[in-house]
């Protein structure tokens, strides 16, 4: 394989993707039909971030972040790197340089399938990451990988552009030509969950609320007191 | 085995939870002789969360929330929920829309051997959660399973109406007959704790305040210079 | 084995040690050359702790926490206790009567390749843990160990009075006769980087600050629109 | 918890445990209704072993064999040690003295939740162990647990008295009272199966065998060329 | 996503397929420019096999193995099942009915990141299975997933077509369209390393054989007596 | 830390090695008073080896085996390989070339905190391997390491010259200079198990032969009919 890194890449609309930020990872995976999912071995390094953004791939090896510097330069303000590992591999490929230089130029945040390193100073900073490990060990500069290519991170494809939503409960990575559809199908979705949220803060039972009493009577459940 | 819910447990007296809760899973282990605790990969969403309350167990099958709805009806205020898993999983069965229901009908809390989700919108509720992973991942209801049946949960064997005591360090698991004796060993340690503490923070030695020196040189401790 | 305590021990300069605090265990870690982290399955139990001091090691066994009791009185004011266990384990090996203990003769913090438990208390008391788990799994005094001698901690050999730096990022061990070394390196360091943060905020690219244009070049990377 | 050894426990019918152990654990699990399956992290110590028997349940602790001493006695020909831990442990706490000893009993093999040794020598002894571990770390006899009383092994409740499958697949317990219940459905299972072998074997679909292509058109599948 | 079954892929040359077969998995994977290579936590159930095929490519969800039925009739002499899961999942979705079912059609094996069971059965059948865990825990045929579109299988992106070669060492898989490509360099990479190993099993060193001596100087290593 | 090779080291006694391999890794380690065991996540790639030898150390980094290199240039007739990683790693790095120059060379084995490959090739040549993983993921030759400098391999501190007995069962470290001590330790307690083994074969109790009745009787073990 050529490595390669590719300056232009399309993205999705900025609004569709701020929209998509709004409703959060859970409802993102479940409006558009479960799937997308990253392996929730992916944390993030501190609670309360919640973003979106267009991934900018990056395709590199166990403890060298050479890529990531290349990725910087192909960045747009908004964009969210993915750095996707061609071995198993928990050192701390990034730290609070690579972060003052993403912040920058308007990178929201890092999903990175390996380890990540000055958690204090990104959470002073206000960069989020979502990472498999915590790790001060560092990186070399040595083998060049790829920027910009479809990458699996985490056990998930991801095609440079889709729009990646993170926050507390994981990432989800939103095809760039569905995201309108995905962000539509959320808002229904977030509507109708309002709606059963209420009724259920009313202290309506699931049971009634969503007709399950029959159904389970047919799968077999026998009440006993 | 045929799936059934029972309706009707017994449940300990709510002061004895109660007391038990103020003492903490720590001293409760060991103050009813070192059984009943979870394996420790069960950890709380959030962190301070202190409870104890009857167990309403449910056994239910990876990916599949179904059986939690029917145990929502079953609660009373002050219990807690306990998920056991046919197999192992990390799938999101808990979020939000559940613990709206829960927490109207007043129960204090969910121990889950898999995932929960809605992280953030929990931690904002105060309903805590003590879970194997957190997962955006949604679920199903198309399968039952039981309620208020002996399950095994993250390793431990609990009953329904067991009283089920949870905070920053873990769960431990209390049977219902043996609460009373439970809470007063309990109340026992924590004063005997508290003399121990004030001796220690005044300088004297755990070597000195246990009686160990002996003990050691007749178990073959050599002390060099 | 014979087991053995031993009482003194060399300490490296107590303001190299609190200088090697400052800066950190990732700049430590790679100021002296890449060695001596402690492996990232060591986590700190609350954020924020930034801590160094001269090890004080403790050789155990599982589930039993008696040479703790034994070192505690070996330590001075300023030491970590770096506990490493005879096989792999989970137990809640420490809790708040033995950090009341080492807090009053001043002990900074511990590391512990095994559980830790009150954790809550911990926090409260600002007494900062770097463990393998949470557990509330107590522990029994029945078999004794060493104090003081070589022990590999998490996958590091840590020798008594080598300097433990410990943060967020993990833990790195100083071997004392290069603490000097290690921190005059990490100073020069902390400068250095402190320039490139510079650079990098301003907006200059690592490409550019690195100089990397060119062996990207000659390593093959192909640059594509 | 006092902790005792129950000398009398009921067995099963021998001829109902021999006809589980010709069905296997595969078979069986289904047949009883998916339940009663030990976690797959218990593996074989060598390939080819199948077995059936009486469990005869020991609680014990890390690293800690004494109980399975107090065990053996209690062993009749036919049955199979059941060994669960009060925590998580790898430590080789079976090896060759004790299979000798309980391979005189007639005891048939051992499952237990920790480690094992002397691996090469129960090879050739022909006694099959189900373990999480194979490790040469030695175990004390320092302290007491029980024998025969309920215990969670690898996930799932064990009675004493339960049957015991083990094979390549993993373990499997069926519960003493319906033994012969589960035995029928296995065999009435392995007779369906073996039919629907056949036809798989002469060229059959198995979407044409379970009559699956109108379900799969009702749940949505498209088929496309 | 709509659930798909697509009945007519391309595949490679059969002869390339079996000569990527000869060389095995690590010389194709070097071969190919080390890539494609899935994780190794998948293992093969018996050693001894040595396969490659076209990948019939299975999306399927845990514990539900009802494509796998669908995936059959759309196999080839010689092809190799290929099963992604949307969760991780260890339960024993293929087993010997299955097995025989796709032996009678000319399926060489299975990559699957789940469970297997029937072991003896698949060995004796001579049916090579590489699977995350051996389990006994069977499945439901309950909701429907994908056949024959692009996965990630054990971290890997698997297209239906691809040519999956798998081996003790673990799987491999070659992109349909470079598989010529793969075989020649794997050609050339096997002569090489024939004279190589030829040249060591002679004596001489890799140091001389790959002329390491200057450049280790170049790299800083001393030799000390 | 500066990288270096050392030529020359002190090697134990070749009988009293060879005496070690006769006892097995069991024996050694109980012998020797229970240390030096290397955790048990390292298995051997096939079963039925039996080796000791001295102890060639090479600290290499995750993925680069350019140090194995150097390192059989400086093995000797019945040395054993160990190789210890900078980072965890489950890359292949040793196949067949390597070993066919270590055979060559006498080296008897290899121990390795990380993966191998060419699985097949080496059980058939009869050179075992100890290892973390098995992967076909080949390596690099690029950064430079350590030859027979002390090292922490899989959790243990491991010496150039002491002596590695390795079996089914594990690994454990001989320090050399206590390598006679240990010998006659293990001959002892061999000739000690060969008499209770055969009492216990003959039908006696443990609890009898080792006198554990009393002992258990004081520590509270309650028979119950």
């Amino acid at each position: 394989m050529k490595n390669v890194a590719v300056r232009n890449i399309e993205r999705a609309d900025s609004q569709v993707i701020s929209g998509l930020a709004n409703h959060g990872v859970a409802t993102v995976h479940e409006a558009q039909g479960r799937f997308g999912l990253l392996k929730p071995y992916l944390r993030p390094i501190y609670p309360g971030a919640r973003i979106a953004g267009s991934a900018i791939t990056v395709l590199t090896h166990p403890g060298d972040n050479w890529m990531l510097h290349v990725a910087i330069e192909l960045c747009q303000p908004g964009d969210v790197l993915v750095v996707a590992l061609s071995a198993d591999n928990t050192d701390g490929m990034f730290g609070d340089l690579l972060a003052t230089s993403a912040q920058t130029r308007g990178v929201q945040g890092l999903v990175i399938d390996a380890g990540c390193r000055d958690i204090a100073d990104l959470k002073e900073m206000g960069f989020p990451v979502w990472a498999k490990a915590i790790s001060a060990k560092g990186t070399v500069k040595e083998t060049t990988g790829s920027v910009n290519v479809p990458v699996v991170c985490a056990g998930c494809l991801v095609n440079p552009g889709d729009v990646v939503v993170a926050d507390d409960d994981g990432i989800c990575v939103v095809p760039r030509l569905s995201a309108d559809e995905a962000l539509e199908k959320s808002e229904t979705r977030t509507s109708k969950e309002a709606a059963t949220r209420a009724r259920l803060a009313a202290g309506e039972l699931g049971l009634d609320v969503y007709g399950m009493r029959e159904k389970l009577a047919q799968a077999g459940l026998e009440y006993q007191d």
